[in-house]
């Protein structure tokens, strides 16, 4: 426990640091508040751990959620429904339909897929049964659901948002949740060459572009390429992986950086560490994919060749999707997942995402096997979604035959939108206070004696129409509490009724948006007209 | 393991013969299929114990979810989707948000909250850190939820569908499963009586009349008249929530056999039992009303007097609403959870669900403080819906006072939609293969000689054009395997090129559903109008 609280004590005196430099950087006020949020948790935690939290009242429960998790208010649902939405909307237009997996899997379903960082995984308790883990991404289900179902499904555009988790290093500072969301979208099946990637780059783009984030880029390249790049400058095969994860570090540090990685830590010979570098420098478009095709060092290596005639084909195709122009051809792009095998690809912004979402000093070793999405922890400041083709992961699970082939093979491609930097990008756009959570169409107000059983009439009449409406529960409410309630929820209309007026078979409707004058208490109209009214006015906002 | 091994050929066999009497009953194949993933599940445990599976080849893994979850395919998420869509747009109707909390809560959270059935509840491995659960239902995580952010969320409407989880009984035969969807709508906030209360049972009968499942009655009765007559009837304060959870299962079992549970299991006296009997047997509308008004037994109790005055008040509510007809005041409805306060309520499908859904041969003893939702395995065959008003929860979480009341006191009324068994009538109604899963409109046929990019070309203009489009990923596809892609999907429409017709500036358009011989291959029209003649075509479907 002693050493718990050490860790705390250090824990918290860093999450002040950062916020102290965030505010001084002036980000947005949500990352501030998210990072306070953490520091909140740290110390309720330390409280719990020295007894002080006795001292209130009787309440035995701490009241937080759990440490690296946190609840996601009204608000904040309504920009993430906005998010969802507009995804979903682009992937649908491709002919996408979603599956659902559930959120924990068969602990060796999980093993041996993640590397070093398996030991992030969640286990479930022993509590007799099985042994099960919450998954850690979506694509290893994805693959599992394939293996299990692949005849049905060996054509097959899905997408699924769901949530994944990771019981991250226990310094938060970073702002890395252990629960957050992964919104990936694959395509298995069998196809003719580059024609699905070519779609999901153009896939990609439209869903960026919808986002409204701002511009972006996507960096593109090819690991038959890469991994023909290290053959060509003689990097032995089994260090193939290690390098390609040196190289993936170049959006962060500098050359010098990674070459005393590969030198020094991975053993490379300096000489070829140089010629890996002059070839991870080269970034461009069509014209990159010239000057490789010149050089006969690579054209005569089988994969490098390989991986150009894709990159020839795929350019074509990217030409006819017009997106060729939002794209960056840069062998500097290595992307850690040991899985892929044909094009990789990462979006970046270009505004860089607020800091708390980064640690741009020490990136982590990139060496996740078995996941297709971003890994918010290591991708480069402003990037946004990433992916890339990976044909033998089915493979994995399908079992082996006779020969050791894989039973099913069926070759995927796919992207994930780092929907967590999409949505704290969105809300500090926007004041949380103008952000309207319901949809309340027309509040229904009463002048005068309360008239709550008249009041709770029009709200039957305009529900029975589809007119989404409210009104205070209370029996006689305050005309001011009234106009709040209906100011607070941004409602746009409200019906307003008095004794007198119901009398005649009148009501009075009031534009909220208006800062009119002359439509004063509201236009006076026949009771028997409301709905038609209301219904004309909605349609035109 | 030999004991496992004996419990599992048990559940087999039991599970065999469940399937064999589902189809005996001529059960919707979609529940049959169910049963068997089941026993497949079961039969694969039995294998991995008896090491059977290292048979099969070189594959490590063990290809299943884990016991008690599911995958949801493409054409059971287009249903969920449906049902989701449905009820959330009733809910906005009436000005909900929705909010979203983790899936794993702090352990202390749920402890002491479900009574017995807490050794259902999943925890997670100790590795490190805080101890955490599986949430079990929406209702304590929204009732923490208030009590930390209570100030702000007095008057506050929210809906929350999300996946909660049940280490439920070894026994599957019941086809209960451990990772399952709640649907849950509650109302939090200090109003006038009844108000809140009338427009909940509005919204549920709004939301079982849009999901079209067929005929429903809502069951209704109010905790206070219960206890009152509980009280008058002479049974022991101590008794009271045991003796009303015998009488909970008089959905299921005769009089007599409660009776014997009150008085042989509970030690209540015989002639103490049969008053009860005499009231839990009445049902009916407001003319039950006036029956308990003039009982002065009753109405000589605080309890139910004031029980009495507000079904009163929400009979006058109902009228207004008209849903007066949906409903049964029903004595003997009295449902299982400790902690409702007020009125109560159960929605009952006309039509039984089928048979796998319920055990009406065992019902489990109904103790499930702290939760407010539809108790899958509980609850009466045919039950959809449940609910009722609890205003005393969020106080438990909130902390005491020096005088030893809470903090806070926020009192809640809520409804949980069972949408599982909502699934399962509308999954029963259709056949897998008529469900379109995708939303795609249009399907880009190449007659002749492949034309790949002038296909990518057409649906790239179709996709700006926002028309849902998809094209075979092949160079050269033959002409019956894109009819029949075309065909699977149910797409309604087929953009036809040709190499002579493009040339002309023309292509084709076939309409897929209709069966009219003189369209022909397709309709010919000019390129430059595809679009608009698609989205005319569209628009009117």
């Amino acid at each position: 426990m002693a050493d718990r609280k050490q860790v705390l004590a250090l824990e918290i005196r860093s999450q002040e640091g950062t916020i102290k430099q965030l505010r001084t950087n002036g980000a947005a006020s949500t990352e501030v508040d998210a990072a306070v949020a953490v520091l909140k948790g740290l110390k309720q935690e330390m409280e719990t751990l020295t007894g002080g939290s006795k001292k209130k009242g009787k309440s035995a429960f701490t009241l937080k959620t759990p440490k690296g998790t946190k609840d996601h208010n009204d608000k904040e649902m309504a920009i993430r429904e906005q998010v969802f939405s507009t995804i979903t909307k682009v992937f649908k237009k491709h002919g996408a339909v979603t599956i659902d997996t559930p959120v924990f899997e068969l602990k060796e379903i999980l093993a041996g897929k993640y590397g070093e960082d398996s030991k992030l995984i969640y286990d479930l308790a022993d509590q007799g049964g099985e042994e099960c883990s919450l998954r850690y991404d979506l694509t290893v289900p994805f693959a599992r659901f394939l293996a299990m179902n692949g005849k049905e499904y060996q054509n097959f555009k899905r997408y699924h948002i769901g949530k994944v988790y990771r019981r991250d290093q226990p310094a938060m500072t970073k702002g890395r949740m252990r629960e957050f969301y992964q919104c990936d979208f694959d395509m298995a099946g069998a196809y003719d060459p580059m024609i699905a990637d070519a779609e999901i780059l153009k896939i990609l783009c439209e869903a960026l572009t919808a986002l409204d984030i701002g511009e972006y880029t996507v960096k593109l390249n090819h690991r038959k390429i890469l991994d023909g790049i290290f053959e060509v400058c003689g990097v032995p095969e089994e260090k193939i992986r290690p390098i390609s994860s040196a190289v993936d570090k170049l959006d962060k540090l500098p050359w010098e950086e990674v070459k005393k990685e590969m030198t020094e830590e991975k053993g490379l010979p300096e000489d070829v560490a140089d010629k890996i570098g002059a070839y991870v420098k080269l970034k461009g478009g069509r014209d990159l994919l010239e000057t490789l095709s010149k050089d006969e060092n690579l054209t005569k290596n089988a994969s490098a060749s390989a991986g150009i005639a894709d990159m020839a084909l795929l350019f074509d195709y990217m030409d006819v999707f017009n997106i060729t122009g939002k794209m960056s051809f840069d062998m500097s792009l290595a992307r850690g997942l040991d899985y892929y095998t044909g094009i990789i690809y990462e979006a970046v912004t270009e505004k860089s995402a607020p800091p708390a979402m980064t640690d741009a000093k020490k990136p982590q070793p990139k060496t996740k096997p078995g996941s297709d999405e971003l890994d918010e922890s290591t991708v480069g400041v402003g990037s946004i979604a990433a992916g890339g083709r990976y044909d033998n992961l089915v493979g994995m699970f399908s079992g082996t035959n006779k020969k050791g082939e894989p039973n099913l093979k069926i070759p995927c491609v796919g992207v994930s939108i780092g929907v967590e930097r999409v949505f704290s990008i969105l809300m500090s756009k926007q004041k949380a206070e103008d952000i309207k959570s319901n949809e309340t169409e027309v509040f229904v107000i009463a002048v005068g004696d309360g008239l709550l059983k008249e009041r709770m009439e029009i709200a039957n009449e305009l529900w029975n129409a589809d007119i989404k409406a409210s009104f205070l529960f209370k029996n006689k409410p305050k005309l001011p509490a009234q106009w709040a309630a209906c100011e607070k929820d941004h409602i746009p209309f409200a019906v307003i009724i008095g004794k007198d007026e119901l009398e005649r078979g009148e009501i009075k409707i009031k534009d909220m948006r208006s800062k009119d004058e002359s439509q004063g208490g509201g236009v006076t109209i026949a009771r028997a007209t409301m709905v038609d009214e209301l219904k004309k006015r909605l349609s035109g906002m």
